[in-house]
């Protein structure tokens, strides 16, 4: 993983994209453990230029359809926005344990009157 | 879209390409209708990489979380495995049209042991 220094708010393009590299990271470690279900793929899904990050499950475990998304970050207006955690794991501590600024964590998938709150990711200042 | 020719089992990788722009036409077609729920997002991911394609639909339809994948390809060994389909598009016969060989659509989404008998997709010779 490539680290990238700060200097304020002078090098948004070098957050960016340090920070798919540290979404990348986080997905690909979560990523490596393999579901014991049946015949059940794990799918890293990366696109750079939506920038859209998902881990997920997909496959079948005998007749039962396993298809859920374990995983999802977007980034957009250069913040991180965590859309799914199925998981115990603290994504947001993660990030911020990478270097990303925490006005940059946007936790989407807390109904929006909250992401105001917790992080002040969305419309801070 | 980009039509290459066809030459027989000559050109896996043109074939490859163009499997990879159908998918990414399909979704992009039907991502064009947006949903009408609250404060909802339609997401297209394309993952050229991994070959993981992705329509889904991510946001807060007031308090309740909206968070679906609607249709979802993956291409694997030269064939296009359909995933999820939560539309009553035929998918299938949309790939068709565009020139997609009928033993490289792979019904993903049905158990395996239907999988191999419908379209022959899988260990079709």
């Amino acid at each position: 993983m490539r680290l990238l220094s700060y200097h304020g708010g002078h090098c948004a393009i070098a957050n960016l994209e340090h920070y798919r590299q540290c979404i990348q990271t986080i997905l690909t470690k979560h990523g490596s453990f393999k579901s014991k279900l049946g015949d059940v793929e794990t799918e890293l899904i990366f696109d750079t230029i939506h920038d859209h990050y998902q881990l997920m499950y997909v496959g079948w475990n005998g007749l039962s359809r396993v298809y859920y998304s374990v995983m999802h970050f977007d980034i957009k207006d250069g913040k991180i926005w965590i859309q799914q955690n199925m998981t115990d794991v603290d994504l947001a501590q993660e990030l911020l344990e990478m270097g990303v600024a925490k006005e940059d964590i946007v936790l989407g998938l807390q109904p929006p009157s909250s992401v105001h709150g917790i992080w002040g990711g969305v419309g801070a200042s």
